[in-house]
């Protein structure tokens, strides 16, 4: 059992903390020109940093869902794959609406739900915190590898500490 | 007032993922050609990989420091850039000291210096759990440039969800 007495952070803090860094991460993908979203990979086989930023979007609201309501629904990773790919306008339209969903969905989430131990997506079994915070940290990580691109290309990336 | 009457991770759970976060970050060093550590440098200004692994090194002891006594000093940023330049032996038993330091001093950090407000090294204010966060956001940040290095110089990086 999680020792539940002390706090490290709320709820309520890691959701800010979240929004802070995908606040930052959309201001990542919109410095990239819309020609090289979805076709520039130095570093193969490194995808793209379109393709990077659609798993990222990709995972959020199934795990929401998982947390919420304890059914973890697999992601249409396939679907995800074949899908026609997004201008840059819409790579940020689909960003927005992943970010209203968890704006929306994060505080009907029980504290308990935190504590759990989840099976999600029928592999990854830890703590629902752990399960988010993967999630946080595999944006964090993704966008780093954005920073790289977005030097290569000669384009100057906002400022990491800017949320 | 932060909210400390709902806990979305505790103070021991925090320690445990930034250790696991440690350990995947000391195999991204490990996994560095030692000619390489500190000259690689494709996409600059980005700094080589060993200049940014010194720099979490020297923020972990000083904000723990910090955050146990209330007294910020500065770290020695001058000291700290002038000084030669480690080996991959010296700079990984320079990261083993660190993780040392954070495993001794974590538990006597007392649980509401996390939610006080500090002003860390004289320019950062805010609660101490998100100075802590910052440092663990920001040793996943510059490790995810490792990993578009390691690539560039044709080696497979450790796999990110091992920790």
């Amino acid at each position: 059992m999680t020792d539940t007495k002390t706090t490290f952070i709320t709820p309520e803090v890691l959701l800010e903390h979240w929004e802070g860094h995908r606040r930052l991460t959309r201001r990542v993908i919109d410095a990239f020109p819309e020609d090289q979203l979805f076709t520039f990979t130095p570093a193969p086989p490194m995808r793209s940093f379109g393709v990077l930023m659609l798993e990222i979007i990709g995972m959020v609201a199934p795990t929401l869902g998982g947390l919420s309501t304890g059914l973890w629904e697999q992601p249409d990773w396939a679907g995800i794959a074949k899908q026609a790919e997004p201008t840059k306008a819409e790579l940020l339209a689909l960003w927005d609406e992943t970010s209203t969903v968890l704006h929306d969905r994060w505080p009907k989430i029980p504290e308990a739900r935190f504590h759990e131990v989840h099976t999600a997506f029928g592999q990854w079994t830890m703590p629902g915190a752990d399960l988010v915070l993967y999630l946080v940290d595999n944006e964090i990580h993704h966008r780093a590898q954005g920073y790289v691109y977005l030097r290569l290309l000669g384009i100057e990336p906002p400022p990491f500490y800017e949320r």
